[in-house]
């Protein structure tokens, strides 16, 4: 099985209502300079939990991205991608979201720059709880509200928002790409709402 | 000198536009009353610096009240009050923002409970940076952004808005009350804001 | 059904091995006062999980209380107790620690005042995930590794070691009181060990 | 000007008393590669804030490092340099504590893996409070107890131990590499000890 890498496809897709990225000449890499790096070094992620909160800020929902494969199997993820050359924290983790949840997510980026967790992937399993064959990635998570509409711009992809029981079961746990279940939990044990 | 208290006078003005306390029967305590548990066990607080932030979630401004005292002498200090029976620290975190901040505050409260630093207030000083000559207090500190318009109800009571630069300054520091300036800078550290 | 409270009987047990406790006059409170005062204030308390490391600091075992109530019935628990008057939190976690995993624990205390979680035991079930018939109670959790021998100097309590997986399990979860099984999971959270 | 790399001059430096590094033959990067990649991506690196602490956990001293350039001039540093492919976050802290402070420093690593600070370097100074004229680096930066003896393997390197209140000082930032000075500070804040 071939268990599928944290940012979907390109990591950045340039297009009429984006900015430039950062830094695009240096930081630019083709696919097969990617390939060589990602056997290489260790490359840098943001992962953000979406979350919808009630007044008094507590989660009452998460969401967690479905995604269909090109081999017809469909399965769960959180947004994530790549930290680019040039890019804060902050500008990737709001590029992701964009990308993930559309221009009208609004989320409320954290104000403080410290992760929930830290999730390490390796290729091979066992290492920790996390696998990415494509690569040792690590990658800096965050649970971050979003007010407004989300609506995922790839075809391939949907959002099913969840309560806090939903997200922290077996049954979606299973789903959930390289691991991924055990960080929606710590997300959940991070906001007070793992039972 | 007279150090003030966390929580400006009464813990709790019933007024037309308040829902009624919790459980009000049995957590109501006389001045009597309170004065004498204050000198036998330690009392839990939350304190709040209320913050403004940047469309990627980054702090620009952080507010401090400025406090007028009987004697006339001026002084500065955060949000905080007491947790009351039967009260979440939810509940009393958005409690004692709306009494500090007016009703058009609209705060957003953290998704987590965990608090940036917990400050422990003690009547004799040298024991930690936070004295507090009425009590023995712990303090449960958080930052929250607020979106809305910040108008202090109390007369005595103003709101300073100022860059993380002057937050940190020993100025500020020096006119803060109970040690306060010392949870200023940690509230500036947790946001990654520290210089 | 009777749910335990967090603190073993009494607070604090003077015997020969043990100094004073802090102001131990105005802090003093008969059975009647405390009684009394768990009913109109929400009380402090401090909660850990004492945990054996491997050299790189990684959890591998977590050490949970086991405990025979005067029924016969058998509950476990966490290490937990309240907060004196005077008494500092780390003051407080260490007299805890040593009453209930004996004075050769050597607990290594963190750096960091901060929690990993707050918790929040009301005498009603559904407000959070804990509960506390005999009070209103927060407590503020810390992981505390552990590296002498524990040996809990009461006669009614055993301290049991469990793999992070094993900690985490429903079993575990359905025998601890007052919904500490959420707590132990949170706990498993903060240090990257929640599968 | 030129500002000091995290790491010290190459970040792996085979030794009789060193294990071999892992995943050496594909992660091994060559001078030239290594200034290439520098530029094209972010390059993930761990700090540690070497501390002392006393029998309560308290942090009572931290280390900082006194660096000899070759142009004679000092600076002051922390514990840093970059995690290798294949290396978990926790090997690339411990192997960079033996590094700067010796085989018997005894550090104690923390159980979560959290960091207190997320560390952005840019080349350009004005992005964040950090930089690094060599790269664009990312460092998780952690707090750790030692017990043991700090005794620098390399020539040119000095640890001094400072009193929280010192650490904090203008004077030290000033010395500090790369703003690092601000990072020292959020330090002592994340345990409690910033005044």
């Amino acid at each position: 099985m071939s268990v599928r890498t944290p940012d979907p496809d390109p990591d950045w897709t340039p297009g009429p209502e984006n900015i430039q990225p950062p830094n695009q000449n240096q930081g630019w890499l083709s696919d097969v300079e990617l390939a060589d790096i990602r056997r290489r070094l260790p490359i840098l992620y943001i992962e953000a939990v979406p979350v919808r909160v009630d007044g008094l800020g507590q989660v009452v929902e998460l969401g967690v991205l479905l995604r269909a494969r090109p081999t017809g199997e469909m399965t769960r993820t959180l947004v994530s991608g790549r930290v680019l050359y040039g890019e804060t924290l902050r500008d990737a983790l709001f590029r992701h979201l964009e990308k993930d949840l559309g221009p009208m997510a609004f989320p409320q980026l954290p104000a403080s720059p410290v992760p929930f967790s830290v999730a390490e992937y390796f290729p091979l399993p066992g290492i920790t709880a996390f696998t990415d064959e494509r690569q040792h990635a690590v990658s800096l998570a965050y649970v971050v509200p979003v007010t407004g509409t989300c609506d995922p711009r790839q075809d391939a992809l949907e959002i099913t928002w969840m309560t806090p029981l939903e997200a922290a079961s077996e049954a979606v746990s299973a789903e959930m790409e390289g691991g991924r279940g055990s960080l929606l939990r710590m997300a959940l044990a991070s906001v007070g709402q793992l039972r």
